[in-house]
């Protein structure tokens, strides 16, 4: 113990506000749970990373992870299955269309982003793919609205937030055919009615936990529907036949998600950490808004309350902001190419201090450049 | 610091002697050393689970092991590359015929064992796939050999080690096609020429790392000749040209993944592990052969040095037994469902003293059961 205790001695508290896109920050009590189940699981004198998945010990940790999830979302006893699988969101652009996309049937799609676009072109390669909405000639600054959905359709996918863009959905389109939903970037931070969907998907490493487990909420009556052959692991209902144990699950991502979950849980749920996030987003956009030498990328009515797209109105000043915001100890801020300027990523786990931080830095930069000014 | 040395302070170093099949034991130093990233990552204040998989950090990681992999089985400049992906061996028996499988192609099999057999399962969907050698009808006992494989194959899929049944492949065939093979279990443990591969894949959960994780290494000479659409998450060429990023990457199970190789590589590489690996086996199997009480279950030429299976010879010993290796510290020795018995998984980072200690158990057994005899 000793020696564990001197090789960790430059362990600090965090300090960083890190606003990083993904993957991003997490519960502090995560790190230190999931670093201690790797000394010493269960006090099994065994590491979390060496034992049997299916052991009693880890069995119980998916049980409790899959639980989780329908409790936190609300969607115990209506006929769900959560399942902790491998291969991020990007695994679930094909395995949609391979488990709800009839072998001569067609999906609608909306097209709001990066990942949106990505999913229609993996779908393309299924069937019929019609583009219900798209938002691409505006650079994706916001969410198409009064969309018509075929009623013929196998079913509907969207993507609630678009990480890149900083647009949210703020409602979804009331239809009789499936809704798919690709809720990576904004899984757990809002209070949704979660029954209105038939298959959630989101990749781990936003709200949920590290990177390396993708969380599938399916609503079972859907399934077994296509016609069409699907290979064993891409197959929903292979997976829910085996308990979410179809072959060896990626241990310790899950095992860092359930503590996540079990982190929101404590907090009060989804509604609780909503009322955070508001206020962290109210925060942030208001200075925007405010400060002159700030402007927000996506129009108003879309903006995500998980990603604040924003840009300088006077471009000179980058480097003297790039160089103020670094040395307030943010990370992670640069945008992403495709739109430039900044992104703040304001995830579950980034705590309202990190907002007032970058927004503390934003006042600072105006009072200099007013200063020069005069 | 104090805190989260009070919250390690149960933490001893690892007494048990871990024999599960995977995941499975590692390198001590390992847990210490990815523990400690979680916490803080290269000094950087953030944990690796919370930094960008883009990060400079983390591709350094990536590139890392990208090469120590080529560099440990002696396959550099030789036109391969390593792949770190989601999904486990599994979903490379679904990426093998999609990759490699010619529309109106064929592959040749050798049905070893369960997961043989699941690969052939996968590839049946794909076109004529030939069985060409099985040992099912003896339940796996052994490897086949002098089998014959059709010119005109896409590519040969061979198993080279059976964890279920204890068989390991000693050589491999010489053959005109493709030679692909699943080395999940035995990867990394015995010095082969690789080169004679032009397809390895292994789930990284025995000799390389945690669960959620999977090593591709592929000659790039053998790919884009099917004349088939490759879903973009299940095409190698798309995987190589993304560096391995063509999504977010299982970012923790890669990064203990390269403090596995880096552990390896001090010891003094695939050569030196395997005299050790050698030692160990050739211990628990002379027991094995000399102890009446046990039988071993795979044919001797064909015994694996990564999973030695055996049973007892009077299963009325079972309980006796089951409690001294019990006291004594292992764990994971029960035998899989379809053999019965014992399993002894022996990788790379389990000790000698490990296999002593079994065989000490096994001994204590005889000199009790001849007293009570006596």
């Amino acid at each position: 113990m000793l020696e564990i205790c001197a090789k960790l001695q430059h362990t600090t508290k965090m300090k960083k506000h890190n606003y990083s896109a993904g993957p991003c920050i997490l519960p502090q009590e995560v790190f230190e749970k999931s670093a201690q189940a790797i000394l010493n699981f269960n006090n099994s004198d065994l590491s979390l990373l060496e034992i049997s998945h299916r052991s009693k010990d880890f069995v119980a940790v998916m049980e409790e992870a899959r639980a989780l999830v329908l409790e936190l979302l609300g969607l115990e006893n209506k006929g769900y299955q959560a399942l902790f699988l491998h291969g991020g969101a990007s695994m679930q652009f094909l395995m949609t269309p391979y488990n709800l996309m009839k072998s001569d049937g067609k999906a609608a799609y909306l097209d709001t982003g990066t990942w949106a676009n990505n999913a229609i072109k993996e779908a393309k390669h299924f069937g019929e793919t019609l583009i219900v909405g798209s938002s691409k000639e505006a650079n994706y600054n916001f969410i198409p609205k009064n969309i018509e959905i075929p009623s013929d359709a196998n079913y509907f996918h969207c993507t609630s937030n678009n990480t890149i863009f900083g647009t949210q959905m703020k409602s979804f389109p009331k239809t009789n055919v499936p809704l798919v939903c690709d809720m990576s970037s904004d899984i757990f931070s809002r209070t949704l009615d979660f029954s209105q969907f038939d298959l959630i998907y989101a990749g781990a490493q936003k709200n949920m936990g590290p990177a390396g487990a993708t969380l599938v909420v399916v609503k079972e009556e859907i399934l077994g529907k296509t016609g069409r052959y699907i290979p064993s692991m891409l197959d929903y209902e292979k997976h829910i036949k085996a308990e979410s144990m179809y072959n060896t699950p990626p241990v310790f991502p899950i095992y860092a998600s359930l503590l996540t979950l079990q982190w929101l849980k404590k907090l009060g749920g989804i509604a609780a950490i909503e009322k955070i996030n508001e206020q962290k987003a109210q925060l942030l956009y208001t200075e925007i808004d405010r400060n002159p030498l700030f402007k927000g990328t996506a129009v108003t009515e879309d903006r995500s309350n998980m990603n604040a797209t924003f840009v300088l109105t006077d471009e000179s000043l980058t480097e003297k902001f790039d160089t103020m915001w670094k040395a307030a100890g943010i990370s992670g801020l640069t945008g992403h190419r495709s739109v430039g300027g900044y992104r703040a990523s304001m995830y579950n786990a980034l705590p309202l201090e990190s907002v007032e931080a970058l927004v503390n830095v934003m006042k600072e930069l105006e009072k200099k450049c007013s200063v020069i000014s005069i």
